[in-house]
């Protein structure tokens, strides 16, 4: 090795030794007589000086040529700071490497991009990806992927000790069912025909199920070509898993001792368990979403037996028309919201295609004031004090609309109110399930129902009738794990039965002829002696976007694409020989 | 769960319990008043009998209606074995499980592949390929991707023990230049430009040096669109490992101890390190190939020296030619190869190109003898014998060609004669190293030079000056790891100095313009402070079929593709619609 030790591994126990590192200039000063560098690597940082005696004059001399982000190897002696220059934030802060030789090992243009950057000097994104090289030079980038890479060592290590087998699935697929666009590859050996990477590794896993694997793990590469949001990749990684004989709270019960142990290893914190649950349902009447953030209350309050009481023509006609008046009820909001903070809002809610914000504002003597107090009766603004809870200072917010609008109104309110009031400390983590998911979504357009999850999700063993009688009512054995607000993971119990999987697809339009065509393996395969199994996959990039408390999730990947799907860095995609497609058959068609 | 122990637990601690076992009917035999089912899971088999007292008249009814292949759950409690019916050979083989209760889970079609099928009766790969679900039941199948499960878990733990970071490198990224052909990803977003899935991450991970990431490693899936053989498969996936501030012995010593813990906990062997180490040189000289297989001698002997002293005029006149003479000496193979034996190993090297196959056979008295014997006089012959080491019933065979051609068919013999002639214990393991490759191949027909590895690699320090004068001594800082005689990985030290790696460029003819397009972003970040760094990739796929004692790698993966890169199972590569090429802007040219 070129060095004996890392930039991060003195301490005084060192005093006295004659050592060798290598790293980056993190950053030099000349003191006059000598220079002072902090040299960087991985492991931290250690204070190298370049003074007589321990450094020669030549040596020196040279040593002023350095410039940051220039390596070099130096050895020298471990001594103690003068007293007083100890810095006790640094964990090498106590000693300091006298020089007594140094090679430069490669020189550095000026960076365009600097590791020490932080803040408002940090520059933009686009040019950062363009030289991620330098980029991912940023401590706080590196404190990133060396916590990702610990939370997969986590994650592995912790399903190896509860008996999965990680078995790996093609890249190289056919098309599954799961929605969203397949990236395709063409063949150069089959002529016409595509390859499909995988959008998710579903069938594989069942198929390993049937084959007798009983625990399945792989933490797999999915790709999905779709119109990027800015917390979605075109490809991401995700802890793919799947058991036999076994139902859905078996499956939420080896991802709560996961959790547990995550949040204990890595944010240091006890998370009890079992972990909370609440059906879809529920959520949907209480919060608005199915992915509820739980770091705050404001619930939802349905209103719509009283609205229609006032005058308030759409409170009156909305309900008319079978649509729902619902409100949150935020505590102290009058004074985070003055009108001009309501009139925020507003365009907020009309962003999101409301027609309006109606809101009654809490006076210091408990009355409710505001536009639409008028349109109320005495009895009735008692009858909504008393429904809403309120207290002098609050904020009441209404949407009016169909069940589904008032959710979509209400959740983005709360969302937003509780960040911009702060009702939540930044560090706190909350983990949940939400459970028994709608079996099947009803396309307005298509008058036909599509799979909530996918097709091949369970529903409740005492709905099976429902598939015949009730489809809108029938709930799947579906399970989604919420963090903080987020979709963190979400799995299903599938159908083992292949009569079961025939009606399934029947419901869902798929005939006969699409669904062998599309999956006739895993439909011969559930003829063979399938045993029941279930399983989950959790976003890898988003838990690790959760645990280092970061907002984008470009920044818990080394290499990520942009929003349009390109890598600054390599500038992929990229223009290929008329030769190669030839070669695959294809022409381009612009 | 529907269990509380798998059918590999029980033993005759458990006499007495009440326990649920799931699993399938591997077989079943009635004995007249009952049936006696193995059960079979992931875990083992476990004899169950449905006998009274302990199973009801209508459960033995019920059971006699099970199958092979049928799922069931099954409670009931566990006894010892009548006794002298133990099964040493099981397990569970002390015990049975009396059924009290037990559920059809699922029903059985009889399977056209059967798990317990072995040897002859096993059908053909590809109806096993087709339904490999069925195929995945086998145990040995089982028992191979359950050691593929453990020797990556080991390979990780490793890595992580010794500070490597697990980072992930994209999947969808831009063509390298690895020398095979690319398989391409057409982008909708940007029409006419295509992705390239990655024939290694090699420049990320020299990308993740130049970040300071100091220990890399990653199990990266890996593609190449080349023309299959038996041992390689269109997606392979390669333990991928780079190093810095340190040189190639750092990595061989790395990789070293990575070979004893994983050969003593898989293998149960100690093997000592360092691992031997020989140049490629010698390699070619005493081996006639770069991976040897060392778990015998048959030493190649060279004879150009003696060879044309004799009459015969094949010898000399290869040798005017600047060519070769060169021998094994096939101990005792005289018993082995009569003369129809020769006959067959002639046909064997000139199926190889070779133009035919000179030979001596040592007589009991110690002459040799053969049809070439005559062309040589009896105190050549001495000389031959003396260099040639002979012994009576020994075999020599001879190859005369360019060094190259000799290298090539005497490899050939020598593998084909040592499996014929059992030299060597089919569970013998022998690693070892090949170090100091040739820089660059010399393309006769384009009279070029070409990489040998790829054009990262750094020349031998001392051998710098020879990229100006005599490119095709310059030997590089490379690494092969040879397991039996199979290329099980590779690394290289990498050029860490912008110059030296122009240089290399200039001389593989690769242009300014042609490396800045290909791979620029690495020689830009050359320029930022590269440290010295070196690194190897392990192909995994190989190591499992190694360590498994295999012969075919698609049994080593759970689901293979055959030789014309197709998937028998889910029938990809497949159509698409016309509207998904649309969107990509291509179409079918064929």
């Amino acid at each position: 090795m070129l060095r004996t030790h890392t930039c991060g591994d003195l301490s005084e126990a060192n005093i006295g030794e004659s050592v060798t590192l290598c790293g980056w200039v993190d950053s030099y000063r000349d003191h006059g007589g000598g220079l002072f560098v902090d040299l960087r690597d991985r492991y931290g940082l250690t204070q190298v000086v370049f003074n007589p005696p321990d450094t020669s004059e030549e040596l020196i001399e040279l040593s002023k040529t350095l410039r940051t982000e220039y390596v070099i190897q130096v050895t020298g002696n471990v001594a103690a700071r003068p007293e007083g220059m100890a810095n006790k934030k640094m964990s090498t802060g106590a000693i300091e490497l006298r020089c007594t030789d140094f090679k430069l090992l490669n020189k550095s243009k000026t960076p365009p991009v600097s590791p020490s950057a932080t803040g408002k000097d940090l520059p933009g994104e686009d040019l950062r990806l363009k030289h991620r090289y330098l980029d991912l030079r940023r401590p706080e980038v590196q404190r990133t992927l060396l916590l990702r890479d610990r939370l997969i060592k986590g994650m592995r290590d912790y399903f190896a000790d509860h008996n999965f087998a990680d078995i790996e699935t093609p890249v190289l697929g056919r098309s599954t069912p799961e929605g969203a666009r397949d990236y395709l590859v063409p063949s150069r050996v089959h002529h016409g025909t595509f390859y499909a990477l995988p959008q998710s590794p579903q069938l594989y896993k069942q198929i390993l199920m049937i084959a007798g694997y009983d625990r399945y793990v792989q933490l797999a590469r999915c790709f999905r070509d779709e119109d990027l949001r800015a917390d979605r990749q075109p490809e991401f990684t995700q802890l793919d898993v799947e058991m036999s004989f076994v139902d859905g709270d078996d499956v939420i019960g080896v991802i709560d001792g996961l959790v547990a142990k995550l949040a204990k290893e890595h944010l240091g914190i006890d998370v009890p368990t079992p972990l909370p649950r609440m059906t879809y349902d529920e959520a949907m009447e209480r919060f608005g979403h199915d992915a509820p953030d739980l770091r705050f209350g404001m619930e939802l309050i349905d209103c719509s037996d009283l609205a229609p009481k006032s005058d308030f023509g759409v409170f009156k006609s909305v309900v008319e028309a079978g649509g729902h008046i619902r409100a949150i009820n935020v505590k102290n909001g009058t004074k985070q919201y003055s009108r001009r903070g309501i009139d925020g809002l507003t365009e907020f809610v009309q962003g999101l295609g409301a027609k309006g914000l109606a809101w009654f504002r809490v006076e210091e003597d408990g009355k409710l004031g505001g536009a639409i107090a008028k349109f109320f009766s005495e009895e009735l603004l008692e009858e909504f004090k008393e429904r809403l809870g309120t207290e002098p200072g609050d904020l009441i917010l209404f949407s009016a609309d169909k069940f589904a609008g008032t959710c979509r109104i209400l959740h983005a309110l709360r969302t937003k109110i509780a960040k911009e009031m702060q009702l939540y400390e930044p560090d706190t983590m909350n983990f949940s399930w939400v459970v028994e998911f709608p079996m099947f979504d009803y396309d307005e357009d298509t008058k036909s129902w599509t799979a909530m999850h996918h097709p091949f999700t369970a529903p409740l063993e005492e709905h099976l009738e429902l598939l015949k009688t009730d489809p809108g009512k029938c709930r799947a054995q579906a399970y989604d794990l919420v963090i903080n607000g987020s979709e963190a993971g979400g799995g299903t119990v599938r159908i083992h039965d292949s009569e079961v999987q025939s009606q399934v697809f029947e419901l869902l339009g798929i005939d006969e002829q699409t669904a062998s065509e599309r999956f006739g393996f895993l439909l011969d395969a559930l003829q063979y002696g399938a045993p029941p199994h279930a399983g989950i996959a959790l976003g890898v990039d988003r838990w690790v976007m959760l645990f280092a408390k970061l907002d984008n999730i470009r920044d818990c990947i080394a290499f990520p694409k942009t929003q349009k799907a390109g890598d600054l860095m390599t500038d992929a995609p990229g223009t290929v020989d008329a030769k190669q497609l030839k070669e695959l058959a294809i022409k381009l068609d612009m």
